[in-house]
């Protein structure tokens, strides 16, 4: 690629930013819109909607007052509107602004001119703008020169930077995450532990198993317990319920004309005619009574786990910590999930099972990730125009046109691939939920990892070392071949990188702040039925799916910052994007669904290390190659150390993210002792952890639909 | 190496061995020879030495009687002598034993006559004694052959046998763990915790800090805590004193002759005459002095670590499970060893220490056991007798003589490795000791896994790879080629390795029984001082040392088991030979000095799992060496599915041997409330941990060596 045509390419999609920009702050402005672009500020204050219904001429006018609003937004406000895990997810792009303003200015200032007056590659093609973009890379100094020892100690400095604001990054986190905990108000979670494998004894239902159980060896702190249910039948028969109750509401809404009335008979032509509103009545009553007669069934089916609560913080890590059985197999005790956290669907029981289930669930994610390759190169095969021919002759007209055969070639491909994308995370999310975790909050996470593994070996790997998967794995099954492998192909696939950056990326940030798709939708709704916004849910922000994708480009940043600085300008543009767009959607749209309290910030230092050591291998291999073997060897130390730090940070840091330690726990008891209401509290707490499927249903002829119990099932 | 050549071998080893049997079978039954062979039972009746003083005709008759002492021994009786370590220990044969049976009737009777009737090798000497040792491997299967399907069979069926006996194992040891605990009395460690890195906070001293750290946050359970002091300079002192409180002891014992009066001028020749009593006296009475201003001296000098002491046993698991301060790196806790297993020396404090300590360590150890080839290869190119003559050309004429040229040839690199083995179990100690292990019990099983992998490293894959360092290395890092280098390689080392069975293993057994070192050492005492058994002390079972040779021979056995049976039967004599000899040393001679409850079962599982990966991999190599490239790939699952096994009992038994569950820990404490001596044992507890060397010395003036508190420092 030259220069000219990467300027080009920079210039197009600028401008598809301005324009969706533009169009942005337009449409949030308009009122019909507002469930789009502000579902969150819409839900906080419902009288909003009204005020804003006139027309004003500035309603059509581009303005950047977002720009400013998402600008000034404090931490404090972050915290206080997506919790600790939002404040994590605006950390992310705080922290790679950081290091890659510092890799800019390295990069920039002496790195590239380097690069750039070098004569390895001596493509002379005169001026500035026809230059290929590797003169700007470091395959264009010279084999075996002294300025590569610049490189060399742009590196050490380099990581050394990047580990000091890991370090500072993680002590913040850690303080905050302790703050928070010390801010936070009594939470059934807090107290509470699930317990699993519980061993059944004869004579002896397994509640009565529990109760014994913990009032025999935590006698001072054991408040009570609720078991888990079988009840995915229950929830499928609610669900019916739900809807019919839906159903009856908008009926009952709209005026009691004729449509309510139908024939009873065949395809509802001939027979008795009916008022459609009794007959869903009855319909609905008769599944109420289906809902309380299987609750009474099951109520029997127990599942071997259950919610134990505590009377204290401190007794419930207690209880956690220490194993209490003999065998470590059953009793085996886990951090309570939020109440509304909760992934009730999947609660496999025995231990065997659930361990089962987490190998084959690893095994099938891995070999998605790794397999995942074949399918694309099958796709690249299939837009191969020959083969296409062959298989297709009617084709042959159309596929003689140069246009046709340009579009198929070229983006068929990519098309089929992003197709593919489109559906890993949702895979990705399905696996982790049979992986056996019981709360969407450690469900996403796990998912998160696994998507991050993924687009790092479908798009860096694949990309980089462009053969077949089977190549590939030859690769990493020869460890003293790696360094010279990714060193060859690397720095080649710097302008591919560069391009990705500012297509793919900038692309995905616009998209993020325009959200087409839910625009769509919410337009389609109000012309066919007329109303939006009737059966309106706030969105939470899919951290499964970002966090990876913005890990990946801080992974590009730091592996290319001393091979071909020039993507880094391009990245700082995308994470100041990202910084001011996400933030503006943490404000306007997303309403977080659980609080991990930070646990997604290890998954971003451990990429960052992953980052650096990759960042260390390829400098092994690359001067290497360049015939400077005395740098080769002395890079040596650099992963090995930063692999030190990353030990020294698990030991300092990680055990924050996993417990919280008794001197915070002992304090929070105190606390409570002088708190008015903690009785009112331990009450709720004991029906806290109830299935939602299991509580009293009630819908038949209550139209008020607010207190209804079944629609607020996850509030506590 | 033919069969007679073997059989010969055999002969002189068992010849020795029978010699070495008889001769201990008398010298045991020597008076003079009780402290060698006996120590452990005239330690505990000291009586027992006047009675058999006479001479009888029977004590010059070699009996078995010893035989059929050591084999009655009942599993209580060794839980009674040598503890829990001491039934692991002759667990580890008798689960060999079983092992080896079952290998044994397998590969004896079927895969021994399938390699012996294939021609492969087609060495036709004829008679069977001048066969091959070869033709009795797998070497011998002609390629491809459809009885390789029987070593395939047999693969599995070994693997299934030996995964089913350690689970059995294990089960069994967790439990005998499980009963051990609840048959215990109340012991110090039991009840206390070892916590590092106290922070310093201004205006109060360390103990306060622990003091008010533990009655703030575990009130109803905190007890007492010893902080740890810098004390190895009183220490020396000490021992110095007690150098010359036992010469003084000594000399006062002999009459008051001329030789207790010498001058003290020059040379004790010239000056006054004193009494060298009164001298020595004056001298130890100025050295205790020096001691007690020490004491007193260094009580400020406090290390930032303190033995915390609680009410309870499960107060104590609390605190040690349940991450303390909010910084993790700082009030680290740790399981308290017994009183008497606490390695004072090495109390390095802070957290940062520690860990690159640690590191330091296992990076030398790593480095000590890879690298120690290279001495071991310019030994045996000093052998190279060519070089010799080179270098010492006065040697030519001695050289030239066959014998003299064969011996060193011949045994001097393995006299020098010898050597430079001897120094090793010493040296790993020492490393595990800078490790920061803070007691003896760590110590040592730390050091137990250094020399477990140096011996596979050192003995088995060099001999086996036999080439020079870098191509061990080389090998490794090629992992693919893995089963191929180590398939061609293996079959051929099979009779190098019986005959290491025979002659390495046999006779370290039959010297294990005749202890030659302490018995020149008693002997020569004896002679000179007249006397022996003055200061003797009971020796403990160095495990550190036994286990890893024991274990190297039951890799030997799973690893050769299917690709040369012929060692089976030899193994079988060396486990049966080690289970009558082993039980008889701890029945006679051992006595231990500390009691981690089985703790070294862990690494007799992880040694055998490897053993068997091994095997498998070797077997995946040798399949595809033998042209049944089917084969080598249905045994891929096999190590993946030990693997799993072995995941499965990492999970299963495990947690068992790192800490006790609530369910034990409530019931024993509940025990302890019935107890009569609690308050005692509590009284005692607060002074358990007191490091000896801070204790009262009174040597001076106190003839009474019963009552001295410092020869009684480590008791409690």
């Amino acid at each position: 690629m030259i220069l000219s045509a990467l300027l080009t390419s920079v210039g197009i999609n600028f401008g598809l930013c301005l324009l969706f920009f533009t169009l942005y702050s337009i449409l949030r402005k308009q009122p019909g819109n507002l469930y789009v672009y502000a579902p969150r500020l819409v839900d906080k204050e419902k009288s909003q909607q009204q005020e804003s219904d006139d027309f004003y001429l500035e309603r059509l006018l581009p303005s950047a007052g977002w720009v400013r609003n998402a600008w000034q937004l404090s931490e404090d406000e972050i915290l206080s509107i997506s919790g600790l895990d939002g404040l994590v997810f605006t950390r992310i792009f705080t922290f790679s602004l950081k290091v890659f303003t510092v890799a800019g200015v390295i990069g920039i200032s002496i790195l590239l001119p380097i690069n750039y007056f070098g004569n390895q590659l001596s493509d002379d093609f005169g001026h500035l703008p026809n230059k290929s973009l590797d003169s700007f890379s470091i395959s264009n100094v010279n084999d075996g020169s002294n300025r590569l020892w610049v490189h060399f100690s742009a590196a050490y400095i380099f990581t050394g930077v990047v580990c000091y604001l890991l370090y500072c990054e993680h002590k913040y986190m850690s303080a905050k995450r302790i703050a928070y905990f010390y801010s936070s108000k009594p939470q059934p979670h807090q107290f509470t532990i699930l317990v699993r494998s519980i061993p059944s004894s004869s004579g002896r239902n397994l509640s009565e198993t529990v109760e014994s159980f913990f009032t025999e060896y935590h006698p001072s702190t054991y408040l009570s317990h609720s078991m888990v249910h079988r009840t995915s039948k229950i929830q499928d028969l609610i669900n019916d319920a739900d809807k019919l109750y839906r159903k009856l509401g908008c009926m009952k809404s709209n005026n009691h004309s004729q449509q309510n009335f139908r024939r009873d008979g065949f395809l509802g032509l001939i027979g008795r005619k009916v008022n459609l509103l009794d007959h869903y009545e009855k319909k609905l009553e008769d599944l109420e009574d289906n809902v309380r007669m299987e609750q009474n069934l099951l109520a029997a089916e127990e599942v071997p786990a259950a919610f134990v609560s505590f009377k204290s913080r401190f007794g419930a890590a207690v209880a956690l910590h220490i194993q209490q059985g003999v065998n470590p197999t059953e009793w085996v005790t886990e951090r309570a999930p939020e109440p509304q956290d909760v992934h009730w669907a999947f609660f496999s029981a025995s231990f065997i099972k659930r361990w089962i289930f987490k190998l084959v669930v690893l095994v099938a994610s891995f070999a998605l990730i790794v397999l995942f390759l074949i399918p694309v190169v099958i796709v690249q095969g299939l837009a191969n125009l020959d083969q296409l021919e062959k298989w297709f002759p009617f084709l042959k007209g159309i596929l003689s046109l140069t246009v046709v055969s340009q579009v198929i070639t070229g983006y068929l491909p990519s098309l089929i691939l992003q197709l593919f994308l489109f559906f890993v995370p949702p895979i990705m999310l399905t696996f982790s939920a049979i992986q056996g975790y019981i709360s969407r909050s450690q469900i996403e996470r796990s998912a998160c990892s696994k998507m991050l593994w993924f687009i790092i070996w479908n798009i860096f790997f694949a990309n980089v070392l462009s053969g077949s998967a089977f190549y590939l794995v030859n690769v990493f099954l020869e460890p003293k071949n790696i360094p010279r492998v990714l060193a060859e192909a690397v720095p080649g696939q710097a302008s591919f990188f560069i391009s990705y950056v500012v297509t793919s990326g900038w692309t995905n940030l616009s998209s993020e702040l325009f959200r087409l798709i839910p625009l769509v939708c919410s337009f389609w709704k109000r012309i066919f039925s007329g109303k939006d916004g009737d059966e309106f849910e706030v969105p939470s922000i899919p951290y499964y799916n970002d966090i990876p994708t913005i890990l990946f480009f801080g992974l590009l940043g730091i592996t290319y910052f001393f091979l071909s600085p020039l993507i880094l300008p391009f990245l700082l543009v995308y994470f100041c994007l990202g910084y001011i767009i996400f933030r503006n959607q943490l404000l306007n749209v997303y309403a977080p669904k659980y609080e991990t309290a930070g646990m997604f910030w290890p998954i971003v230092h451990n990429s960052t290390i992953f980052s650096l050591i990759l960042m260390h291998i390829i400098a092994i291999g690359i001067f290497g190659l360049k015939k400077l073997p005395l740098a080769s060897s002395l890079i040596i130390p650099l992963p090995v150390l930063t692999l030190i730090f990353n030990a020294y940070c698990q030991n300092r840091f990680l055990p924050l993210f996993k417990a919280y330690p008794t001197e915070c726990l002992i304090k929070k008891d105190r606390e409570d002792l002088n708190e008015a209401g903690m009785t009112e509290f331990y009450d709720k707490l004991v029906t806290a952890y109830q299935d939602p499927a299991l509580r009293p249903v009630q819908h038949a002829r209550s139209s008020d639909r607010d207190t209804s119990p079944l629609l607020h099932s996850t509030e506590v």
